[in-house]
């Protein structure tokens, strides 16, 4: 069967995007999460005029007739009611967050004031109407949008929430997702393996990868056994929106996830993509399920959960897809199959400009070269030669 | 009192880390956290001459006398012991994944053959020894280092984890962070305020900005009196190993904290720092107990945190601080005073560049102007113009 390009599968998976609805959560919950409401001020913002230095609170008229000293009527703190200046030639002790009082108009930091025997003096030479007062509705107005609908909640979000008193908040509702291994050479992590068998690690790893969204998969291993997996992932299809498999794609006498995904109504949307690592790669649709065959190699299964499930959640969720992340490639390179190749680099951030550095690897087998990179610079398939200085698409996984 | 340089500022609070110890957790929760023991190869990797691709496995002698069709004996699986060709003229079936049967040493994938009645036949005209084969050791010896100490656990070294069979892991044990708020005019997120009052938002914001790094912060409130300050903060003192404060640390009459961390005995490292926003910030010690005292202007907590507590976190878990990021500012501005200004800018990446668009915000106090930025470029104070052009570093704050 003819191989895909990685464009046309990225397509066609992105065009499979689903819709999982919304929850309502508390607002600390909320951070990770994509908003699916508007949320707009309660009030002006600041809600009042504030006083935005330490300092005395004066009249500017009063200023302005050439009076230096003021006497100290009292203190306007923050978090106290509006007080009143009676006497205009006197003044408040203001404080940061204070509502101004009512016949002030003029704040004076405590740095140009001397205070003794409850008068406070300056000897500045001219003051602004309303200078150091944050004036009421400056920054925002009361029904303004502050946070759109389809954001990322991120740190600033939860404190505009938490300001608007939003405590319950419409967040888009995860996918439940299912990570499955076949392969009867695995076994589990607890285990020490016989000389023919490995342990389960792409489950871990997968689950891991998606843990970036904050979605908890859950995982399951299923024998190389048709009449199982097809019972097995049956069950699954009915009980979670994404089943991602690593493994059984392949030419391999038991690789039996296509047919048994065939069987069971799952309509294939791609199987094998011009890519490497990653070729045998298995993507299909069963009314809102979507299903995920990763090959079983260890590097396959990870520049593939990034290259195509990444950007279908961020889709489905909502999110605008950003602009491509672009490396620099530093070293020239060479690669000959007509495939695209995701290069395993090491990024360098130097003056503004990332650098893509190659990591000699040992193949789509050689889990430890994770650990040595930070990501995959996306090498097209229409040339073999790659000349240093050029720019790429860059999958970085490394999302500190 | 002098104002300190942001850079000397960074240097004291960089020169008062700690060492929080270490725990042993499971591995699929060391996710996000730092390693703190070197993880060894338990085996060679692969552990057996691996076949690498789906086809069959033969002698090369027998290739190489002419021979082109092979009796087929039996399949090699996948997880299955390792079986042993008797008659050198035959071949395995053999599964990616498998043990290279004994007395093989070729495999030629399946799309180069063609299976009839049992016999295997193919055209192809040379074969390489070993070639389909994932040589033993090939990619890592037993007991080699295959995760540095030191190290933060993404999705890569959860998979090298799980491989190695390492269930229990020993990680950096998280400091234990209190978050405190001060000031009355704040109120609960869940009530309406006054007129003159606002909610509580910056410790939220704080919470949310710690917990990038899995730390789980607790928050408390404290009223602006004295003695309930110094009781209350002796508690968190005696079972924190970290406060983060929020407010009372300017010139206002209120703005007890300076005060009471003295009286309680903590160090005064620094207070005020030749920044905006942010300048009261106050940074001390007493024994183990760190205390960052962040000025209470929303954007003035949120900047600080970022710049001071996110390294001293990263130094303090033993992690090797990274270059700094830099960004291209992407148009002229100005800013007089001789103060550091932490620029709000949103963030473009193009052909592999990093360029900071300076988002025009309402000051220190404009908390919704978060949700528009990404991050914040960092002007030196030695001059008043930047030019479009030049690079300058930028604290990215979001982390995707």
């Amino acid at each position: 069967m003819d191989l895909i390009t990685v464009d046309k599968a990225s397509t066609l998976v992105n065009n499979s995007i689903e819709d999982f609805g919304l929850e309502e959560v508390n607002y600390m919950e909320a951070l990770g999460r994509v908003l699916k409401e508007d949320i707009t001020a309660d009030r002006n913002f600041p809600p009042f005029n504030r006083v935005s230095m330490d300092g005395i609170a004066i009249d500017f008229n009063s200023f302005i007739s050439g009076r230096r000293s003021f006497e100290i009527c009292g203190i306007q703190a923050a978090g106290s009611m509006q007080k009143k200046l009676e006497d205009l030639t006197g003044c408040f002790e203001v404080m940061t967050g204070a509502v101004l009082p009512k016949n002030t108009n003029v704040v004076i930091p405590y740095e140009l004031v001397t205070i003794e025997n409850g008068l406070a003096s300056t000897e500045i030479e001219e003051v602004k109407k309303l200078q150091n007062v944050h004036l009421e509705g400056l920054d925002r107005n009361k029904a303004d949008i502050l946070i759109r609908k389809n954001t990322r909640i991120g740190a600033g979000e939860i404190g505009v929430l938490a300001t608007v008193g939003k405590v319950r908040v419409k967040v888009a509702k995860q996918p439940k997702v299912m990570v499955i291994s076949t392969g009867n050479e695995l076994v589990s992590v607890d285990k020490v393996p016989l000389d023919h068998q490995i342990r389960r690690s792409n489950v871990h790893t997968l689950v891991a990868l998606v843990s970036k969204f904050g979605i908890k998969a859950q995982t399951s291993h299923i024998e190389d056994n048709k009449e199982v997996l097809k019972q097995k992932i049956e069950e699954y299809l009915n009980h979670f929106d994404v089943l991602l498999f690593s493994g059984a794609v392949s030419k391999g006498k038991f690789d039996f996830i296509p047919e048994v995904l065939n069987d069971l109504g799952v309509k294939k949307l791609f199987h094998r993509v011009k890519q490497r690592p990653g070729k045998p790669f298995w993507f299909g649709k069963r009314g809102r399920n979507t299903i995920f065959a990763f090959p079983g190699n260890p590097v396959s299964t990870f520049v593939s959960c990034i290259k195509y499930f990444y950007p279908w959640y961020e889709k489905s969720m909502g999110l605008k897809q950003p602009e491509r992340k672009m490396a620099i490639l530093d070293e020239d390179f060479s690669f000959s199959p007509s495939l695209t190749y995701f290069l395993q680099v090491k990024l360098q951030q130097k003056g503004g400009k990332l650098y893509a550095v190659p990591v000699a690897g040992k193949g789509s087998g050689d889990l430890a070269n994770l650990v040595d990179s930070d990501g995959f610079l996306e090498l097209p398939d229409d040339r073999s030669t790659f000349t240093k200085g050029a720019v790429y698409p860059v999958l970085n996984y490394r999302g500190l």
